[in-house]
């Protein structure tokens, strides 16, 4: 069946997505030496997920709340680069609501709140995997120059 | 000579300080494993520093905010636990004013705005040493049950 | 027909949140002299809306910022005192996305996002009636002694 | 005795910011409204006063925390605006530290914390004069296009 314009524009916009994920992905060494996973990657959007290891553990003995900010952080930036276009954090916000335990798995999801301009605001919401809410987490997004990846394709759609 | 009464009293709130931070330091697995260097501690304040590792950087070849974040935090961690009561953070705010590279080493200055009742406001400043200012960080402490130190013996001084 | 229990749960939190509102409103000088309208309030929720006039432009011809503020943070206010138990903020972040303009209807909902122990978050929206996204507050709640109306009687329902 | 060269650019720089915070005040309505009085203005930091009346009372019987913010959030458009470059509130942070009363004076300071390309970061503290603080405040700025006063003449200095 064709799909319509609109099906095909998501499509697109999609596969736009995950190619820039995938780019960011390959250079990313403090994600990936976190043990970071991606789930889930549409435009404006991403789900991540990371595994509280032994050595995230603060001096509290609970998962060190800068290592649950990376998580979330680390979703923002997926999801606010998944325009392909380069984008930074300006300022991030983080209500801390519960622990994490070494050992639990979080999961966290960024969603887009606002566009406009070369600026974004995300609300990230990370949460034990089946679980309680661990944060709350909003970050402002800012474009600057150049591309995710240095020249995409769209892929060839079945039309 | 005889110190006065209010030098004891800020030698000894040093020594408990440091005596909590090093208890701290030996469970915070977190820290110690991105590197961290305790530079000072006193009443309400701590200056530590990490290098930024191959293994920090993001996909933008910067080093990782959550990783600025997670160093300022940390110092944060350290000057609201100083009093040896265990408190947590209930909310951080993050500014990013420019990147860090790999192989600069980054300093965080932990300072306390605000305490009244179980609540504390901590600034922190990150920059690169010698170097330009990485990042403003606020944090909202909250003091819970406990102390960081089992047991806490002043240390003799002379008098 | 006779509601379930959850819907006279329901019905009775619905119940004593607008009694709430209602005591609270009767005391609230700020939010009457800026000519603010409540809306609707549930347990932790509340819409509330106010007229941009004359005498909230700021030195930019634009609503000032503090008075978006004010409208988010009343409705802020009133959806985390609708349990009828004391509460105030404990610290608030709002982005700007667009300005309000003299003459334009603003409305601010706000919803629980979370609650535990003493401790909420709650998020809110500010747009301009049937218009554009004005700025995006979130909101760290912390309760107190006391209650907000002397003394609360269910309404009698019909069972 | 003639001014250094540094001296004169700073007379400079106080001139030019008191003459664009005469400019912006004669159009803020919303700050005259609210009886705010300007103390200070120098080059990226403004002192702003303003009593708590009978109607900027909450319905706790305190000062509304959306005025405690709108005056300081008003120190920071001051601060901001001082180079005679049009800017405005990217977003804002507020910490509430203990209430204020009807009758208090409350005085803001705004000080500039840092500034790179178009973007400021500044900090308020809000006291009771002569008293308690009462509220933290950061905001981040954006420049937008324009001046603040349409043509600003350096006022003749002696040399």
């Amino acid at each position: 069946m064709t799909p319509t314009p609109s099906e095909t524009d998501e499509a697109l916009a999609t596969a736009l997505a995950q190619d820039a994920v995938n780019a960011m992905w390959s250079r990313d060494q403090a994600a990936q030496a976190l043990g970071m996973e991606i789930r889930q990657v549409l435009a404006g959007s991403a789900t991540l997920r990371m595994r509280v290891r032994k050595d995230m553990v603060n001096g509290h003995q609970i998962c060190h709340g800068g290592l649950i900010f990376t998580l979330a952080d680390t979703a923002f930036a997926y999801a606010c680069n998944s325009y392909n276009q380069n984008t930074v954090a300006s300022a991030c916000h983080i209500d801390f609501l519960a622990p994490g335990r070494e050992g639990d798995v979080l999961e966290a999801v960024a969603i887009e709140r606002s566009s406009a301009g070369r600026t974004g605001v995300y609300d990230v919401e990370v949460r034990v995997v089946d679980g309680h809410a661990v944060a709350l987490f909003r970050g402002k997004s800012h474009r600057i120059k150049g591309e995710v990846i240095a020249s995409f394709e769209p892929p060839l759609t079945s039309a």
